[in-house]
């Protein structure tokens, strides 16, 4: 079992990252692009035998502590079966 | 429509985020982590109308060329309906 947890800047804040890679897509002839996000991607794999509730519970509270910023960023945490 | 482009560092290569995200797990009390690894997590809206297969093909193109370093990285590209 694995936790899948994607953070990326809440839509209101300036994205740098965002716009660099969209202005490099466009530079390099790569069209029909409106816009680009740039965040983190966290995959933290669990050890067998983890309880999935409690795992989900504990990285939502590690999440919002310090793997993401509220502030200004948002997160997704999804916890999958090893594939 | 829009990509989603997971950027992670290759198996066999050393991710220093990784280990820092998993001693901070581990110092902050949350056990059963086995192993963290951590990436890049690229969101790119597309234009009304882009062709799927064209962009599929631009973007693995861009993906190998500069959204990651296909000698340290692997990367996941999945292109979605708005949701």
């Amino acid at each position: 079992m694995k936790a899948r947890i994607i953070v990326t800047p809440k839509k209101a804040v300036v994205d740098p990252q965002g716009k660099t890679v969209q202005n490099a897509l466009a530079h390099l002839g790569y069209t029909g692009v409106r816009a680009v996000h740039v965040g983190k991607y966290i995959e933290i794999e669990l050890e067998p035998g983890t309880d999935r509730a409690a795992a989900q519970r504990a990285l939502d509270d590690a999440c919002r502590k310090f793997l993401s910023n509220p502030i200004i960023e948002d997160y997704h945490l999804e916890i999958v079966d090893d594939s």
